[in-house]
């Protein structure tokens, strides 16, 4: 029997630090060719301000050259393979990170790209870390509260100094040139398909469901973007950009247009490729691991996605502190949540960037030599993983790190493994939300860069949340959602979930919890949550003399 | 005008790592000659069990063999100088470290020197920083409350793991057939001057006042020792071994014998020269930097001692958490008060050990260099110095250390600054608590290796306690004030004052409070203070979400 021939999808995908492309087989998601691109300004693709550690931008031009150097390199790859051509690419997908807003003039063009801003930070994209707006975002969520109109529902009770409109108002107070010179702001999500497919016109082109629902406070149930006369509270500025915001977004199996020739020729694409609306990184990425009712995908690299989808047809309850409960956001037809950790991986690198082990090799690799080797409260440590502020469940940039228990005897490796102990109890904090509010978690697939190559951290995590731990097969998960819905509106496939339920799948190796492990973090957990409601909330009341003392006993215990 | 013959004592110094020989001209204090002998048992002199981080020893071999060497080399040296020789010495001081007790047989002879006690760690000293006996002194604590006597009231309320009877009972405890062999329990700093001058019948040898009434709830108001029938509700053998430790205290201006011939002869000594009762090291310390009513002295070390004295004319309160109000114990006729704190330059050691900065030379003068830099508040860090528990005011050593405020660009200089900053806030802590109860500290004299050497450290003493800090003029002041007390037993002076008066002094160069750096001192005292009871009291109740808010609110105006 003659093999039917062989059609190509094709997901770009934009992260923090770089650029990847992707070519996969559609009819089972094998990933025949990947190119990544690093970006090379600021300090790997991120501007910063030594006297703000708030402050996280990223240039656009990033966007364009990324995009042909990534899917050059791919294609320069690809080609080498047997029973691959250009031609055969059917569709494009795309994703990046977000909320990732950056200001646009009347056609489209990134600020950035003219001469009088291209210097100027504030007219460069606002990278979904940049919390220097954490003053605006308490004042939305105040002020949305007190509207009345239900618009922090869908994002669990607070605004974000991560998301779009805090950003924007920061904009207008600290750099109103900028601000008044940008007709719109499009997040980097719809910016790369609209660029793509040249369909830039801030009023018309076509904007995600995800990046809109999740941190624009869209949503039907108030027509869109919260109202005119809501921003009116809020600041006339904004009240009068909403108009040119005002926008239907949609789900990525729909198509944001066709490549367009010259983007084409230059990449080496066929021209008129049907290119998907775009959508975040982390929403693609459970797309990529095979997300389904039942299933949290965890995407752990720098920071974590946590994603879960439901039934449209149940409705949900809305759940406190969660990033964003958002019909179709991750597969379109359910209800996409998403919940996340500010920092994980970034606290990791934190700890090696700035308190090296002594010695050569990979930092982490060395720590974690040593660092395995302690048993679960052997060190008597306990950590807050709030370095970059607490996303899910308390949803405060403005929060820190904490470490308690050392003595005069701790050692980097302790300390190392506590950080890691502590983004687990994090993340069982996520776990432990959305069960609460009646969403139950039974199979946690974890993809990403940590999850990939960190069998580790991810013991430790099945140990903390007493709960295996499965693996996305796909190393390149959120590269690999964007390529379904290239698949999906290349016609390959008529729903999403057809698609992945013949391009996704976990590797055969899950990590167990060990029971002792468990039952000892059973015990730390309590502590940790102690600290987490005494420094994270307002209405903790109580005292803290129990920490180190059951720490210390705990330790004591564990090391006889 | 022909000038009178000169006259020297000897000081003997043991500290925590090595013995220090000094030689001191008694007109003026002037140090002709000294030389230190560093332990080689162990790690520094200190035997540890890694599995178990409280515990500390010391081998009492090291004190005969370092009085030995130290005085030796004191000696060789002195005899190259003009006007020196060994027969001008007139008497010798001792002091060591406390309370650090050892097990003695019926002639005084330490169990460790017996070849089946060598190798056992009860048998050895019990280092003033062995924290082993936690459990017990708790049990001492509460049983000494119930019974009523006020036993407590001398020494802060709460008996500690680092003292006397806490050791002996856990030795009892862990170790019975080290216990069983032991006729009595001596100090380090009553057995030198015991083994100097033969004098070593436990029953018989003249015991210092400052360690059994600081360490060991000697006191004449209850008859010495606390009685028979008071250990008799802790345990039988403590009731026992009681009657082999009762004796009268003495002042170190009192002679406890004179030099043996074969320990002047080994020596280079006279026979027959008259040895003081020993004392802490601390305490001679405070002796030698010219303690006097009004004067706080600070030896700043690896940990602190904090010293104060009041006239004994006039009553004074007791005073929670200080680790003691004992007549003579500092400078005889006066209250001798003793506080602490349990780390320093532990603290600093301890980061630099098992953190260290990358790159070449002493890893406190790279971060010290990097640290000077930094404003108060400008990390948004704050710490608890409570790696190596807490001594005063909390008088509890399961206590551990805390770090908050940590973001993704905290450096290593930072928290070094922040742990010198803890450190500082404890010392305001005890300079707060004295001056509560009526004890006013008129002037703040720092002395120790920490106080000589690191004008990063006492600078930030100086704003974070607002307090002029002054350096002892002698870099060896315990071993000066051991050596004032052989001047004094040696006849050059009639009392300790006087020795004083001629012998002691402080620097020009004083550290005073730079007021910006004070006033944001006395912003984050506060928080200092909140963490301080919220996990080192029972008795907090309340709300530590403003911690990590005012830090931040601190560090970006202070970064302005």
């Amino acid at each position: 029997m003659a093999k039917a021939a062989r059609q190509f999808a094709l997901g770009v995908d934009y992260g923090t630090n770089s650029v990847r492309a992707l070519i996969v087989d559609t009819a089972d998601g094998a990933e025949i060719a990947s190119h990544v691109y690093n970006y090379k300004s600021g300090e790997a693709g991120i501007l910063l301000d030594p006297k703000d550690p708030n402050l996280a931008r990223q240039n656009p031009v990033e966007y364009v050259e990324g995009f042909y150097k990534s899917v050059q390199g791919a294609l320069r790859k690809a080609k080498k393979l047997r029973g691959f051509s250009p031609e055969k690419i059917v569709g494009i997908g795309v994703d990046t990170t977000g909320s990732t807003p950056l200001p646009v003039d009347r056609d489209g063009t990134p600020l950035a790209f003219k001469p009088e801003f291209k210097k100027n930070l504030a007219a460069q994209a606002w990278l979904w870390k940049d919390h220097t707006s954490y003053a605006e975002a308490a004042e939305i969520t105040e002020k949305a509260a007190r509207f009345g109109a239900g618009y922090l529902a869908k994002c669990g009770g607070t605004y974000s100094s991560e998301w779009y409109w805090s950003k924007i108002l920061h904009c207008k107070r600290t750099a109103p040139k900028v601000f008044d010179a940008a007709f719109s702001w499009v997040e980097c999500a719809d910016f790369v398909p609209a660029f793509l497919t040249g369909n830039s016109d801030p009023l018309k082109l076509k904007r995600s469901i995800c990046a809109a629902g999740h941190k624009a406070m869209y949503n039907d149930l108030w027509g869109g973007m919260p109202s005119k006369e809501f921003w009116s509270t809020v600041d006339p500025g904004l009240a009068e950009l909403r108009e040119r915001c005002a926008f239907t977004a949609l789900e990525s199996d729909q198509t944001a247009g066709h490549l367009t020739a010259a983007v084409a020729k230059k990449a080496g694409l066929p021209v008129g490729l049907p290119v998907a609306v775009g959508a975040f990184d982390a929403h693609l990425g459970a797309v990529g691991s095979g997300i389904k009712p039942g299933t949290l995908v965890k995407i752990i690299g720098t920071s974590t996605c946590d994603m879960m989808v439901a039934p449209e047809d149940n409705p949900l309850p809305d759940i406190p502190g969660l990033c964003g409960i958002v019909p179709g956001s991750i597969v379109p037809g359910m209800f996409g949540l998403e919940a996340g950790q500010s920092a994980v991986g970034d606290i990791f690198n934190w700890f090696v960037k700035y308190l090296p082990p002594s010695g050569k090799g990979d930092p982490h690799v060395v720590l974690t030599k040593q660092a395995e080797k302690f048993r679960p409260g052997q060190s008597g440590l306990l950590a807050l993983d709030w370095n970059n502020g607490n996303r899910t469940i308390l949803v405060d940039p403005l929060l820190t790190g904490l470490l308690v228990g050392q003595t005069l005897h701790t050692t980097a490796a302790e300390i190392y493994r506590t950080l890691v102990e502590a983004t687990a109890f994090g993340a069982l904090t996520i776990i432990n939300r959305v069960e609460e509010y009646g969403v139950k978690v039974e199979e946690v697939v974890n993809c990403g860069g940590i999850a990939e190559k960190n069998p580790f951290v991810m013991q430790i995590y099945a140990d903390v949340c007493n709960r295996p731990m499965k693996i996305s097969r796909s190393a390149q998960t959120c590269a690999l959602g964007a390529a379904i819905f290239g698949a999906v509106v290349g016609g390959v496939y008529r729903t999403t979930q057809d698609a992945q339920r013949k391009m996704t799948g976990v590797k055969p190796k899950i990590f167990r919890p060990n029971p002792a492990a468990a039952k000892t973090y059973a015990e730390l957990y309590p502590l940790y949550r102690l600290l987490h409601d005494a420094f994270g909330t307002r209405t903790f009341d109580g005292n803290l003399h129990r920490v180190m003392k059951d720490l210390i006993a705990i330790r004591n215990r564990v090391r006889k």
